[in-house]
């Protein structure tokens, strides 16, 4: 057994952009596992747009990380000794875990990640288990999609948007998908099975919006904030819904600006806003992993990895979600599991 | 039958405060009651903040009234005369009318006010029917207030705050009304069982909930816009949920300014904001009536209204509401009906 790890570990709270002096990558000695605790060797690390919120200290939904402390992240690995009862040596585990090459844990946050056969690890872990449930309830939740209905998706290409944009299709929307770029434009609609691309880096979303809507939108799944959520919410209709699961737009913002309120349109036109984080959702978790995979191997639904081999890119990694760097569900690959 | 009436009719649209020159009064021949029509005298007109709201072009919920038509408003009568079906001379109708003396309508808008002995025909109207639904089911539907929870109303003593706060009461929530001047603070406690009252007039209102209710708010029913909800949604707690039923503070305001969106806050604290109008229950409205008379005859429920006598003071009464002049359901008495 290894007589070392590897751990990235905040060493300051990023302002405006994660520089690289943020975070520090180090071996140290690995920790004695204690009773009721198991060590895990971390097969694949998931990056995920929060990691930039949990790096700060602006208002969150659970505590930030320490300073010195191993940064948080998405695993799922191999249990390589145990001392807690139900969990053996092979298993895989999945959940809240640290930035490391192994990690000891006595569990909190994390549960036996079950294998489907047909699906891979990163798919089921990244795709289906981690940004999934964020796609499911927030779109079928909050969303409450109708057929014939305009579901607007941002970061499109991205783990959740790809999600989102597809099982909007399989409910009967029309779907549109804003994302940067022809080569991600493409995919989402000829992969993907979206009705229509908005690349943001070419094309005022608005006007854009406007040719391809020219009714408005009845639900905008919410990931990005900012201009092009501006543009997508002067555009909703009579008693829209807007899943708003993340601002990344803003996750780097250094001033105080927020868009404006949009309070007299949300009345006006009855507009139902609701925040979410996908942990409201964990007791139902099961459901919507059944669902997705089921749709999954059923071919109704596909999703595309963006893995980066080795944790001592971690740190690069993690900046390509606020530049739109990535194409698919970002992951690293720590080791062979 | 007389044969003339008297109306209101909007001249220009206002530009920040009403002005003396925005709506005109005078006396006009009575139109012919024409097949399937009948003829109204008004007794009640309601004064409401959506008025306004009617009054201006900027994007609304209903087409805003023509220049030179009959203003609108809420209205109980009796039919003096009629050509259409179901209707007869002697009945008392309800609805969306003129602020007119007597009207000529075909019913559109209108139902048969049902008169329910030991309710007055103003408060019947005005309170359980006209703005009743507002309360109820903005509260009930959009707000789903559970016994121990913290409740805030703002125009807490006007015609829906009223009612909300009440509501409150049996749902068991602690209700905090916010209110402008001493007599309507201690109305609100005294009168109707609110727990608490904030003077806006002379107390901090950020201030004042952080000592009444340190824990933050669960339910904000928001009428008012501005500094005022600006406080209390900084306050929200996880899973808090706003009905957003009106903004009155920026129906004057000529410049685009609205408050900051907060939508990092509703993202962390996963808050629903859901905008509404009554008539989005119309459906719903017996229901509505029939729990807010029962309350009311069982004396759970209490409502205080503002009648303003003389159809050529609505001008003058209608400017109370921005200004929080009135004190309680504004009603101007048309007729003795």
């Amino acid at each position: 057994m290894a007589e070392m790890r590897h751990v990235w570990r905040l060493t300051k709270r990023p302002v405006g952009e994660i520089a690289d002096s943020d975070l520090a990558f180090a071996p140290e000695p690995m920790p004695e596992v204690g009773d009721g605790q198991f060590l895990l060797q971390v097969g694949y690390l998931s990056l995920d747009p929060t990691n930039r919120i949990w790096m700060s200290d602006m208002e969150q939904y659970m505590p930030p990380v320490g300073l010195g402390d191993a940064m948080r992240g998405g695993v799922v690995g191999r249990v390589l000794h145990s001392r807690k009862a139900g969990v053996e040596p092979g298993m895989l585990m999945a959940g809240l875990g640290e930035w490391a090459s192994h990690m000891v844990t006595d569990g909190t946050g994390m549960s036996p990640f079950p294998e489907i056969p047909g699906i891979s690890i990163p798919v089921g872990f990244g795709s289906l288990g981690l940004v999934g449930p964020t796609a499911y309830f927030g779109l079928l939740d909050i969303g409450q999609p109708k057929p014939g209905e305009v579901l607007v998706v941002g970061a499109a290409a991205g783990g959740v948007g790809q999600i989102v944009g597809q099982i909007g299709k399989i409910k009967g929307c029309t779907v549109i998908g804003i994302a940067g770029g022809p080569e991600k434009c493409r995919f989402i609609v000829d992969e993907l099975g979206f009705d229509h691309a908005i690349d943001y880096k070419s094309e005022d979303v608005g006007a854009a919006l406007d040719r391809i809507a020219p009714d408005g939108v009845d639900i905008n799944f919410e990931q990005v904030g900012g201009d092009i959520m501006e543009a997508v919410v002067r555009r909703m209709r009579l008693f829209g819904r807007m899943p708003l699961c993340g601002l990344i737009s803003s996750y780097n913002a250094t001033d105080a600006t927020e868009p404006p309120g949009h309070w007299t349109l949300m009345l006006m036109r009855r507009l139902t806003v609701r925040g979410f984080i996908v942990t409201d959702f964990q007791a139902r978790f099961g459901e919507s992993f059944q669902q997705l995979a089921q749709w999954m191997l059923e071919g109704k639904l596909k999703t595309r990895q963006d893995i980066r081999p080795g944790l001592e890119n971690a740190r690069d990694a993690v900046k390509l979600l606020y530049s739109g760097g990535n194409f698919g569900k970002l992951l690293v690959e720590v080791s062979k599991i």
